[in-house]
């Protein structure tokens, strides 16, 4: 009788929060340009309310008088003290908050499509300081016992610090540096003939096969186009993802589809009997983002998967294919350059835009580096660790969406999120030694299966390090990674 | 203070509201199927929320400071007191009651498009059979003074009842049957050429062309497919209008898209600083339907209009509209036939369709028909009203999308719109006797702006009656329409 009132109460602020998320895909897809102001505010006030509800003294009855139910199942008993964990800490941001969080966010997201549009920085600048300044407030607010950043990595992976991330990258760099250094004595791979004319339509038809061959259910889901490509869910029954089609580049649609499709086919996995708590949630942001590198990069930058799947694009764009074989196309496709965009990087140099941002954000929040300077140490940043220049904001720091969504303290699980997909990666072919056989014959039940098994269906139950524990024997160390790609590149 | 508390309160609840409108569209236009279960759930919740906030004792005590207020303007006032009013409406059902209703309206929607596609009544039968008894009990809790239906009209056209309807459709009936009858002794327009094959993107392109000829604003709004045609809106600055496309029928898109065109006008011309606010949004539904009819009609269907389109239309389908003049475009157009389908009759037997809803309704909510004797009772009206045979329920009861949305009391709208529109249409030629010349040219400059003189900028300020009286100088009164259709037919 408390679980089922437990169970109605969070679903109902489940069906806000979802809510939202349909007001927040239809703006990044459909929404016409006008209607963004009054979209800002119900978006805004969706968010309040679905805080408003949860930090409610009747909804904290509600969860304590769960929680002293002794009746109930371990996994009920997990979702109740998760939630109950969650409470504590909503409750320390006021719905107000929230509620100017939200609205700022809207501001600062409408100011960098402009300030994107005119290359210029400044348009983005007070927008951005404001969301900065929140963000350290909400920091405040949150608590932290080390780096106030720690307690917004928190909200993307439980746990997580700026201790534990700092060593995460101390291990890898040199071992990456040095990986890098050694490919770039080999002969460079030639990936010109990604680059042709490749119609629309077509890029799209292709898409949707991957997506499909994967086992992405569009029964429960669909693609459309947005800016960034990103997936979203309003219950796992209904996952959607998004791409961009750029007539002049494969690459783009092609790895976006299938690093989303990763992410989509978490959240479908994801069991709908538990729609609205915790056990129906994925694990973390470094979790998800192992879920879309795994599909991206040690499944979708393979030879088993080209080996199946070049035939069929071949098919599909015979002239761009001309007199290209699986193994070159493999090579081009892992072709490593340092470079300026995040989302168009090699497997290898990705980590180093990543760790640009990282330190960049938790200067930002420990008030250190003020946000007219970060184009100034932006550029810095790349020319160190990538060696390249940049030549105007739209390629630099106005790039990425994220500090405009008020993302601080994400980034890191992308690079986190790659190393999980290593260690998983290898997790799978020890337990089935001829999942690489399966792959190049277009059939992924083994690795779906693995994921299901060890991922998906466990939604929140242990934090990202258990579950890398429990699913691969140990926690998470860039070994494997490391190993992935003095395989890939010298194997 | 007072009122801008009151706007503050308003605005959230608008928020919420729009907020459902928004998944309703998606539902009807992009949603994957197997989202259709949370998506109810979802919708339900939103409208548990608008209504629990709007009749919370803090709200009420918003509205009743705000209506102490001495210093408010007249403008301001009327807001207060139609919010007033609809609070004291509103109070008398509960939060559960509209939960309950929005989840049987979910379940019944998805129970009519199982019923449609297996042409099975009995599907749809049980859930319809819900919605009947929820909208009795409404009618029951909202209070009527003659008849249980005059409190769900109420809700469509406030201040409509019955008994003026009755009087309406007794005084048009007889001389619209004799205008048919006149028509039928005419020798009959051909509109064969209407069904050929005309290909989906060369009629949507030419019906985008249409709505931006009619002054539809695409910054603020936007045109999908669905099922059934409809226009929605977030705000006056996000404002959708949907079609449908037959590519063996022409006239499908061509209609949907003119009367679709003059809902969203009227929609993106009400005042976005009332946003949220009574005189932000329509005056009832009634008004609404002359808006679409005025632009679908009185318009779309005149001669001037397609002297100016023809050529255009010409230049798309050249094949299709090989041979064929303006006038006898024109005539096909026009053509009345008595038919099966309500949403493709011609103007004058359409009134017939509405009638024979209008009936069965009232029947349905006085308790006087059952559900399970709809199909019988749909069959003899349609014989007896319109002299055709139904074949099979799709073509029939099953046809339209309002029972199973729980609209009861929303038909008979359709034809009182057509009634004004005809009034309106009156008004705007006396006023500007060049018009029909003006339309020739495709300029809808004097249209639009005794438009929004006379209907757009009032939001809610009239009841449909006085706006009408404001904007015509009489009362809704059939002759205009019955004018305009000796006119056009025996003109």
């Amino acid at each position: 009788m408390a679980y089922q009132q437990y169970i109605e109460a969070l679903q109902k602020i489940a069906d806000i929060k979802y809510a939202s998320a349909v007001l927040q895909w239809d703006q990044e897809t459909y929404m016409p340009p006008a209607g963004a102001h009054f979209r800002g505010k119900q978006i805004a006030t969706l968010a309040e309310l679905a805080h408003e509800k949860f930090t409610s003294a009747a909804t904290e009855q509600i969860i304590v008088n769960a929680l002293a139910d002794e009746t109930l199942t371990m996994a009920q008993r997990t979702n109740v003290a998760l939630t109950f964990e969650d409470l504590q800490k909503s409750k320390k941001l006021s719905t107000a908050f929230v509620g100017k969080m939200s609205e700022a966010i809207n501001q600062s997201f409408h100011a960098w499509i402009a300030a994107r549009n005119e290359n210029n920085f400044k348009v983005f600048e007070a927008p951005l300081q404001v969301i900065v300044a929140l963000k350290q407030e909400e920091a405040a607010l949150l608590g932290y016992a080390d780096h106030p950043y720690d307690a917004l990595m928190n909200d993307y992976d439980k746990g997580l610090t700026v201790k534990a991330t700092d060593q995460i990258f101390a291990d890898l760099t040199p071992q990456l540096t040095h990986i890098i250094d050694k490919v770039k004595q080999q002969p460079e791979a030639d990936n010109s003939f990604l680059h042709q004319h490749f119609p629309k339509q077509k890029q799209w038809d292709f898409g949707l096969k991957l997506l499909t061959d994967m086992q992405y259910n569009f029964n429960a889901g669909r693609q459309d186009v947005s800016e960034h490509p990103f997936t979203t869910n309003f219950s796992s029954q209904d996952v959607r993802v998004t791409t961009r089609v750029d007539e002049n580049d494969f690459s783009n649609m092609l790895w976006s589809c299938i690093h989303e499709g990763g992410h989509a086919l978490y959240e479908q996995g994801l069991p709908d009997t538990e729609y609205g708590l915790p056990l129906g949630e994925y694990c973390s942001l470094s979790i998800h983002e192992s879920q879309s590198r795994l599909w991206e990069n040690c499944i979708g930058r393979s030879l088993p998967f080209w080996k199946n799947n070049f035939p069929a694009l071949k098919k599909v764009f015979p002239k761009q294919c001309k007199g290209v074989k699986p193994k070159r196309f493999y090579a081009a496709i892992n072709k490593v350059t340092p470079s300026l965009i995040r989302t168009e990087a090699d497997e290898l140099t990705y980590h180093f835009h990543v760790i640009i941002r990282y330190e960049i954000e938790k200067m930002l929040i420990l008030g250190s580096l003020k946000v007219s300077d970060i184009p100034q140490v932006w550029n810095s940043l790349y020319k160190k660790y990538l060696g390249v220049n940049v030549p105007d904001h739209k390629q630099g720091c106005l790039q990425d969406v994220h500090w405009s969504h008020g993302s601080f303290g994400y980034f890191a699980t992308y690079s986190i999120g790659s190393l999980y997909a290593a260690q998983f990666w290898e997790a799978i072919q020890l337990q089935y030694p001829t999942v690489s056989k399966q792959i190049a014959k277009g059939d992924y039940v083994q690795v779906l299966e693995w994921l299901n098994k060890n991922i998906y269906r466990f939604g929140r139950m242990f934090t990202s390090d258990e579950l890398c524990k429990n699913a691969t024997g140990s926690k998470l160390d860039s070994a494997a990674f490391i190993n992935y790609a003095n395989n890939k590149y010298f194997g």
